[in-house]
């Protein structure tokens, strides 16, 4: 299947469901009494040497998040580089006011002092509770202490960090890919894409989603990067969607700390386009692992649209099935009531406009089972509901309009959501 | 508070949760075979004399259903004349295809030979499954012997066609104004304004709604009906939010026999403006009660908006906040989680353009309580807790950015909801 742009899903490397740490770049976590359970809620992500290349996506929301607002300002002032990621995990430090980003900045300067970086170099990553303050008293010592004595550049370091920046999560979420790349001297260089997210609940990615954290040892400038991360987020985490909720806090983070030896992105078309495609397995990778672990979710189901006008419609009718409540529930009932399908691809619109839809032409296949084509199709329903208890479900639409593509990312509605997010601040 | 554009929500006239026919029309209704349950699944309302002037709204679904297609095409060929509507429950003949659409031409001629009028000026009304074909060579006959025998003038008949276009909803809505206009000719004649509505799941209007006949025996031109109608929808159904599911097969009708012997609305801008604040009162009313029997629920949400740039942001925010899935969890939880309003709200769109939100300048009150104010509040959470166990929840936000406002209706997300919607078609 042909997905937007560049690069096509058939082509993407193969992912390892484990973090890898890129050369470059050390980590350090600490339980620093954030949150209630003692779990690891402190971690600090920083590079060996140089400040590493970066590029960023972050939420749409208007009420963006004290770290999203001082991430959105150091990338700018800093025009890119990024010597170290603070990251604290059971308080969103959202619609907290001035306070909030008062807090988040003593935090940054205290984590600059203790690495003996520019401040405008770090970044902040936060989720949790929005609404409550941080802890600034107890993390200023935690900070130092992990920055002083517990950064390393082991696999287990960035896994750690991918277990701290969880919340609701179930487990944690790492993807890695190794490409080998020309140094520009006649030998390859491994090059590593490794990258953690978490975000089970409240999420409804639009320009970005919730953390996502990906490092990779290749070397490539900002401008690079960033051209990289657009359409692989936009392919991904924009793709995916758990209640229709837009979290205040997304940020997605791409770091290159060049330290691999591969020759400069720059230089290569085809080493671009490599790196390229292993980012958005990583992602793709990522956003499945969330979409799974969606709050009381028992199944992942992924729609794939063709026959769309254009791939922008294709996205926007496969997030439609993958969004809609009531496909959800039914998907969750093992129940193949395929017209709430066709219900919600005649609601997909796109920035306000109306997707393309013509029932005449429009087919429809849950579990690869054709059940609509112009008109209802005979299926065994029994057998179909049996297919749907599988952990994975495949709902596959053809348009037959166009030659756009896409796909989407999503989980079944429970009643365990509901009881998960009818008592969380309380 | 002020709503959207000539009237105002302080002026709507007081609203009778019952059933009043208003005079010109007759009603018939009948069990015949659609619902499985054997409840009432046919219904017929008809005029007494002369055709009726109407004007409607539909779903902007682009699967529309067979009736939707049908009422949509006689509406425009008999310019708002209306003789007749033919109502079935159990089936929403939707997603049928070319078929679909034939069997909804079978009935209206039926419908038509069987009142004596014009097959072009019957519109149709259907709920229920979508994917099924409705049952018509049951269905003739039924027609047929309602028509000859059973048509009734009375406020139960009326009642009955409201219990007859139910589904999922545990109880029928009504509501019913009644205002006295001046004939013409020195004497006031009393004028009723009444509707029945269902739509309790697959609840996001937009355009239009679920079911809806709203019957006047207030003498207008179907011209003066739309006019009345549009900005009514606007304020009233299309701010009602159950799943963020719109229907294939939303229709709202407004019908007015002009029998009641008060003057043309077109002769008089305060007749018709009280008349269509009395078909506003009658609209708000019963979208609210749409909104406390959405499925699974027990909390009739209102959120209201001021302060907002304008009218149509102030709409957007409010139904973003009823719409969202953690706000509406948080709700059966008890759980004063304001920060999801916050978030909500920085979510909001119109036609994919951001709404207004500054966090600065934003006021949140929940259930009359103040929780933010350009930061958080220090609030009793355990008394507030305890009064959002009433039947009915208020959500006021002052945005602080301009003369803006508007409201919403929506309900609390229960584990009812997915279990509900889980088990539906197998």
């Amino acid at each position: 299947m042909t997905i937007a742009g560049r690069h096509r899903v058939a082509s993407l490397p193969e992912v390892e469901a484990i973090p890898r740490m890129p050369a470059g770049f050390r980590a350090a976590t600490a339980s620093a009494g954030i949150k209630a359970s003692g779990g690891l809620d402190l971690g600090i992500l920083t590079t060996t040497g140089l400040p590493a290349s970066a590029a960023a996506t972050f939420t749409a929301n208007r009420l963006a998040a004290a770290p999203v607002r001082l991430s959105r300002a150091n990338l700018a002032a800093s025009a890119g580089r990024v010597s170290a990621v603070l990251s604290t995990s059971g308080c969103a430090n959202a619609a907290t006011g001035p306070d909030g980003d008062r807090d988040q900045a003593i935090l940054a300067e205290e984590l600059a002092a203790s690495l003996g970086v520019d401040a405008s170099t770090t970044l902040a990553l936060s989720t949790g509770l929005i609404g409550t303050r941080l802890p600034v008293d107890a993390l200023r010592p935690a900070i130092a202490a992990l920055a002083a004595g517990s950064l390393a550049a082991t696999d287990a370091a960035l896994a750690a960090l991918g277990e701290q920046i969880c919340t609701t999560d179930t487990r944690s979420k790492s993807a890695s890919v190794v490409v080998e790349l020309p140094d520009g001297a006649g030998a390859l260089r491994r090059v590593i894409v490794s990258g953690v997210a978490k975000g089970v609940g409240m999420i409804h990615p639009r320009m970005a989603t919730m953390l996502a954290l990906v490092l990779t040892d290749a070397t490539a400038q900002p401008a690079t990067l960033a051209r990289i991360l657009g359409p692989v987020v936009e392919r991904t985490w924009n793709q995916l969607t758990v209640d229709g909720d837009t979290s205040t806090n997304d940020s997605v983070l791409l770091l290159a700390s060049g330290v691999a030896g591969a020759a400069p992105l720059e230089t290569s078309p085809e080493a671009e386009a490599r790196v390229a495609a292993a980012v958005e397995a990583v992602a793709r990778s990522l956003a499945r692992q969330q979409a799974a672990d969606g709050e009381g979710a028992t199944t992942l189901i992924t729609c794939t649209v063709t026959g769309a006008r254009d791939d922008v419609e294709a996205r926007a009718a496969a997030r439609a099935v993958v969004a809609s409540s009531l496909v959800k529930a039914a998907v969750h009932g093992r129940d193949p009531n395929w017209g709430r399908i066709g219900a919600a691809l005649g609601n997909a619109e796109v920035a306000g406009r109306p997707v393309a839809v013509d029932e005449a032409r429009l087919e429809v296949r849950i579990a690869g089972t054709p059940v609509f084509r112009g008109q209802p199709l005979p299926f065994d329903k029994v057998a179909l509901s049996a297919r749907m208890a599988d952990a994975e479900l495949a709902v596959d639409v053809d348009l037959g309009l166009g030659e756009g593509a896409g796909e989407a990312f999503g989980c079944d509605l429970t009643e365990a959501y509901v009881i998960e997010n009818s008592a969380y601040s309380t």
